[in-house]
C-alpha cells in the first residue's frame, strides 16, 4: 500500500461526463490498497469565462478578488469528483487551498507555497477517505485567497506529494509523456521511459509544454518522484521524472530535442569593449521588465565588440526603441540592429557531461543541411542554437535523426 | 453616520453591467457618509446552471460536496462587486461566509447560523472599506462550507447587520416593496410605507416572496430593522419592516391580502369522536414528512365528527394513499374524500387585534360574490379561508376593495 498523489488538469475533468471516467481510473488505483489525495484543475475554459467577466468588470482586476474569482474554479471541480466518488460507493471529501491550508505568501494571482498542513488530509486517508483537493490555490496568513498562477495545479500536487511523503505523485495530462520532441513535427518522436530531473527542468523551461516549470523546480527540491502519464489512454506508465541519476535507465547522451519561436535577436553593434558595458546595454532594458533570455558577447578586437541577445518577441520593439533612445548614444556604439522570425532549437541531456563532441556533431548536422547558425548558447546539459525561424522544424528532424532519438537506447 | 447593511439579490447582479449599476448606488450612500456592508447573492441563472452540474454527476448530490460546488456563485458575485467598486476608486474588500467567519451548524444545504465574527468586518469599516460578503453561505466548526438554503441571502443580510448593530438591513430586490396584494391580480395594489414584523411573517408564510420567511424570523429575533427597496428605481423609500408597532404609522387594520394555491385539502369523514384521534391520523403522515397547514376539526355529533386539513400540492396522493392503508381502516372512519383545486386567501393585520367584526366582514365579502368559503382558519392577526381556486383571484380583489386597501389610511 503506498500513498500517491494524482492530479487531472483541466481538458481531463472538462465536462460531468469525464469527471465520471476520472473518478473511475481512481477507483482502480484505490482498489490497489493505495492511499489516494487527488488534485485537480478547473474545468477547461472555465478560468477563462472567469477572467472574461473579471475583464468586463475591471480593465486590470484587482489581484486580490481575482484570485476569490477564480479560485471558484477548482473548487467546483473538486465537488464535482467528489460526489462522482461517492456515486460509486467510496468515501470522498473535497478540500479548497484554503480548507487544507496550503499556507502561501500574498503575492496573489503568483503565490508561492509555503507550507502546507496535512494533518486533516492524513486522518481522512487513515479513515479510508479519497482526499480530493482543488490545485492552483492557497491562503496566505490574512485567510485571503490566492493563487499560485497558471498551471499551478502541477505545483500543488507536487507540494503536497512532498508533504504527505508520497510514494510518486502523478501527472495525468492530455499527452501519455514526455516525448524526445514534439511528435506533430517529428513523428518518430518517441516517449520517455525517464527523464532526470535536470533534462525535464531544461525541457519544460525550453517550450515542452508538458509540466510547468515551478512544479519541476518544487519536485527536485522535495525530492518528489514525478510521473506524466496521459488521462485518456488506460495502462500506459508514462514517464517518470527521476531526481537521482542511477535511476535514468535509459542512459542516452541525448533526452530531447526542444525549440521555441517566441524569440527575437537583438545585436548592439561596434560596442566599446570596456568593462561595465554589459550592464549599461542590459540595465535599461531589465529597468523596463523586459526578459532577456540568451546573451553573448564575443572577444573584441579593435576595441570594439558585437553584442547580442534574446528576448521575448513580443518585447522586440520595444527593446529596440530603448536601445536606440538610451543606450546606443550613451555607450557611443555604431548600431543596433535585430529580427524576429527566429528560432531556439536545443538538445538536451545528462549524457552530455560524459561525452565530448557532442556540439561538433550537432553543427556538423545542421551544417549538412545548409541551416546557417546565428547564435549559440550552452550549459551544462543544453546546447542551444538559434537559427532562421523557417528552418526550425527542419533543424528539429535533423537533430532528431542524428542522435539516433527515434531508437531506444 | 450610519452603518447599513444592504443586499443584492440574483438578478440585481445577474451581469457585469447589473453589477456596475450596484457598485453606482452604494457609491451614492457611501458619499453620504455611510459605512456599508453589502451582501450578494450568486448571478441570477448560476445557482441553478451548478445545481445542473451536480445532478449530471450524482442524481442525489452529497450535500457537503453541494455546498462546496453551490457557495462558488457568490464567491465570483463578490469578487465581481469589489473590483467594480475598487474601479471606481473606492476601497472595497471582499469576504466569503467562511472568512468572515460565519458560524452554522453541519446541516448542508440548510444550515443555520450560529455566530458572526465581526472583528475583520468592523477593523475594514474602520479603515474606510466598503466589505462585500457572500450571502447565502457560512462554514461549521470543522471548517466545512455550509449554504442557508435558497434564498438565505437574505438571512445573513439580516445576520450580519444583527451582529455588527447596523442601524437598518436594506433588502434590495426586484419589486420596490411590500404590496397590500400582488399588483398583478389588483392593479390597485398600493405599496406599504411600513408593516410590522408579525404582518411580514404571516405575508411572507402565505405567499408574498418578497422575502424569505427565515430572513424575517431573524430580524423579529434580533430586532434589525428590515427595509425592502427596489434595485432598479431610484430614489424610493421602500417598505420598512419594523418590529415596534408604534413605528406602523399607517394603523390600517388590514395591511395585506396574501394568497396561494399550493394546498390540497383532505377530509376524514366519520372520525369517531374520541380523545388521541388528531394524533392518530396526524401522526402516521407526520412519519412520512409530509407537512400539514392547516388543520380543522369540528365539534362532533352522534359520536363522529369530521377532521380536514391541508397539504402542499405535491403530496396530496401520497397523503391520500397513507390514509387510505393506514389510518381508514385502523381508527374505524367511514371515508377519506379529498380534492387539489384550492385555494387559500388570508387577510392579514395587526389592527384585528384592536377591532372587531373583521372576520364576518370578510365573509360577508366573499358571500357577496358568491364565493362559498370551504375552510376557515385564524391566527390572532389573520384570517385564512380555503375556496375554490377558480374564485381566488375574484376572492383577492373583493377583499382589497371591502377593506379599502386601495385608500392611502
Amino acid at each position: 500500500m503506498a500513498l500517491i498523489v494524482q492530479k487531472y488538469g483541466g481538458t481531463s475533468v472538462g465536462s460531468t461526463e469525464q469527471i465520471k471516467n476520472v473518478a473511475c481510473r481512481i477507483a482502480k488505483f484505490q482498489s490497489l490498497g493505495h492511499q489516494l489525495v487527488v488534485v485537480v484543475s478547473a474545468m477547461s475554459g472555465e478560468t477563462n469565462r472567469l477572467l472574461a467577466l473579471a475583464k468586463e468588470t475591471q480593465d486590470n482586476p484587482n489581484p486580490r478578488e481575482l484570485d476569490v474569482m477564480v479560485s471558484t474554479g477548482e473548487q467546483v471541480s473538486i465537488a464535482l469528483l467528489s460526489m462522482a466518488l461517492i456515486e460509486m460507493g467510496f468515501k470522498a471529501r473535497s478540500y479548497t487551498g484554503a480548507q487544507v491550508r496550503i499556507h502561501t505568501d500574498n503575492a496573489y494571482n503568483k503565490a508561492r507555497i509555503i507550507k502546507i498542513d496535512e494533518d486533516k488530509l492524513r486522518a481522512d486517508l487513515d479513515a479510508g477517505y479519497i482526499v480530493v483537493v482543488a490545485g492552483f490555490q492557497g491562503v496566505d496568513e490574512t485567510g485571503s485567497i490566492t493563487t499560485l498562477g497558471r498551471g499551478g495545479s502541477d505545483t500543488t500536487g507536487v507540494a503536497l506529494a512532498a508533504a504527505l511523503k508520497a510514494k510518486e505523485c502523478q501527472i495525468y495530462t492530455d499527452v501519455d509523456g514526455v516525448y524526445t520532441t514534439d511528435p506533430r513535427i517529428v513523428p518518430e518522436a518517441r516517449r520517455l521511459k525517464t527523464v532526470t530531473f535536470e533534462e525535464m527542468m531544461e525541457l519544460a523551461s525550453l517550450g515542452s509544454k508538458v509540466l510547468q516549470i515551478r512544479s519541476v523546480e518544487f519536485a527536485g527540491k522535495y525530492k518528489v518522484r514525478l510521473r506524466v502519464l496521459s488521462s485518456f489512454e488506460e495502462g500506459g506508465e508514462g514517464t517518470l521524472i527521476t531526481f537521482e541519476e542511477d535511476e535514468n535507465m535509459e542512459q542516452a547522451i541525448i533526452s530531447g530535442i526542444a525549440f521555441n519561436h517566441d524569440e527575437a535577436k537583438i545585436t548592439v553593434l561596434g560596442v566599446p569593449d570596456r568593462p561595465g558595458i554589459a550592464y549599461q546595454i542590459l540595465g535599461p532594458v531589465a529597468d523596463a521588465n523586459v526578459d532577456v533570455d540568451m546573451i553573448i558577447q564575443n572577444v573584441g578586437y579593435d576595441g570594439t565588440t558585437d553584442f547580442s541577445f534574446t528576448v521575448h518577441r513580443n518585447e522586440f520593439s520595444r527593446t529596440m526603441d530603448i536601445l536606440k533612445s538610451k543606450v546606443i548614444p550613451h555607450i557611443g556604439a555604431r548600431d543596433v540592429v535585430g529580427g524576429d522570425s527566429i528560432a531556439k532549437v536545443s538538445i538536451v541531456g545528462v549524457g552530455m557531461r560524459s561525452y565530448v563532441g557532442i556540439a561538433s556533431k550537432m553543427f556538423r548536422a545542421l551544417a549538412e543541411e545548409g541551416i546557417n547558425i546565428q547564435m549559440i548558447s550552452t550549459s551544462e546539459i543544453r546546447i542551444s542554437v538559434i537559427v532562421d525561424e523557417k528552418y526550425m522544424e527542419l533543424a528539429v528532424r535533423v537533430l532528431h535523426k542524428s542522435f539516433d532519438l527515434d531508437q531506444t537506447p
